[in-house]
């Protein structure tokens, strides 16, 4: 085991479970961050909660290649190990992270694995009627590639508690079921998602953009607080609220900038993620967005995802 | 917690659990042999390993739905509560068994559980390629839910090992990849099929078939060991042999009992599980085979399957 100047990192499976044994005798719980590392302030969040509520905390940085379609960002997906693990050591200061989690892909996978999905072979997790929806229309082998990771990083560290932001809307509920649904002796908790001044919800893909674009793309939120104002108007008028007014609004503020394409504005039933059309207050529902907006200095554009939650 | 004259029954996931807990903090190695019940003396010898490997032995009983398809026997699967517990109390002279977990299907499937594919939602497992061949071929629904179960219950019990019967050989791949590729942390064993004094393997479905019909139904495994000798003689003779003639000798033996419907005979591959042409000397092959035959009592025909394993 290598041994940083404050934080144990761990390479392998075998080095994971082998520590997490020790506190299984010392009946002591875990708490578990797995993240794709580019570590940013949404990241240290889930890592402060866990510190509070945890007696250790274990960190994993792997960027899954399942989770991603050949023609998706897998090898320009950031990477900065020694930033991450910098962040790690000095944002914290009453309690510090215990151990750090950062496997090969041949660790987590190996027999290989290809980004092909007609060619992936061997045992994968996946939360029917939950993944093919929102985010899994354009991306089909997203969650797959997610709940697998997540069951294979939940079986190596057994956690007492899991991490997971908000921002994933879709993401928190496939994991809550998958948990569920699977057995897992793990407690899921999700931690309301971090935003930059201007409203931007921090993610790993913000790297992708110039300074002005954030401060552009910052009509986002903006246009998804502007929706839900509109829910809780009609709310008050009482009954049920139409969700297409909401969805509308919500395109209409985005698309003021010609650069962003919208690739979809939905309002899903809280648990089902299933198309509601007449939202019930108290039912409520997640009204998400993914937005396509440009990368600085290149042609392509970045995917943004942001939601909030109508009660 | 329901305690019966000598063995623990435990019937919900958190009694199974509690029981588990304690166990950790002790110390103490867990063997899990799981049943769907109408146990037998291939049963018994699982069980029989699990008590000599381990510290406690639990044995859990539950008719899966999920890997049964629509048309199959669900329903009539035999289901003999009593005898098995008596069984469980009775067989075992030196050491007993510590539990038998006997959950009810909304214990397990709280969301229910359609026998439709199409309508299953939630959390599954598959093993790609090694899901669809052989048993998989006419039943496609089977081993995505004996791993999803399996993977349920290994979350439910944690145990330090699982026991598997060889009789089941696809079974045993499947199973070993499922927790390899799963990282679950708990080892797989196989242990070798138990036969009647005829010859018959040891199966629940036994039970359809008259006393005289068990009698003919020896031929298959007969003819698994007939296969087994052409290829021993062919092996002497050195190289590679072929499977065509193994495969075809075991389909003469078995149909010179026309009452008999031979589903598959196959070589396969002992890891990949793929179709074998020439099988080489110290990798082998898994001969396999599934046969219909008349059930007592019944037009239906019982499906029987066994193997061999050649080296």
């Amino acid at each position: 085991m290598t041994i940083s100047s404050k934080i144990l990192i761990l390479r392998t499976v075998s080095q994971v479970r082998q520590w997490r044994a020790k506190l299984f005798s010392d009946n002591q719980s875990v708490g578990f961050v797995p993240t794709m590392g580019a570590l940013h302030a949404g990241h240290c969040s889930l890592v402060r909660k866990s510190l509070e509520e945890n007696d250790k905390t274990i960190v994993s940085i792997f960027v899954n290649p399942s989770q991603f379609a050949p023609h998706e960002d897998l090898d320009n997906y950031p990477r900065t190990l020694d930033r991450d693990l910098e962040i790690l050591e000095s944002e914290f200061s009453d309690k510090q992270v215990d151990a750090v989690f950062v496997p090969k892909v041949s660790e987590m996978y190996p027999n290989g694995i290809s980004l092909d999905i007609d060619k992936q072979k061997g045992a994968f997790v996946n939360v029917h009627g939950l993944s093919e929806q929102l985010e899994g229309i354009t991306r089909p082998q997203f969650f797959r590639g997610v709940s697998t990771v997540v069951t294979k990083l939940l079986n190596i560290v057994q956690p007492t508690r899991v991490y997971f932001g908000q921002k994933d809307a879709q993401q928190c509920v496939v994991i809550n079921n998958l948990v569920r649904d699977l057995m897992i002796p793990t407690k899921v908790r999700v931690v309301q998602t971090v935003r930059e001044s201007n409203g931007l919800a921090m993610s790993s893909r913000n790297e992708y953009l110039s300074k002005e674009m954030k401060d552009r793309c910052s009509i986002i939120y903006k246009a998804l607080k502007e929706g839900a104002s509109l829910y809780n108007e009609n709310r008050e008028k009482g009954g049920k609220v139409n969700s297409s007014i909401i969805i509308d609004r919500i395109k209409d503020i985005v698309s003021q900038n010609d650069e962003f394409e919208i690739e979809y504005v939905a309002a899903s039933h809280p648990e089902s993620l299933e198309d509601v059309e007449l939202i019930e207050p108290g039912v409520g529902a997640i009204v998400s967005c993914a937005i396509k907006v440009p990368k600085e200095s290149s042609t392509e554009k970045a995917r943004l995802i942001d939601n909030i939650i109508l009660q």
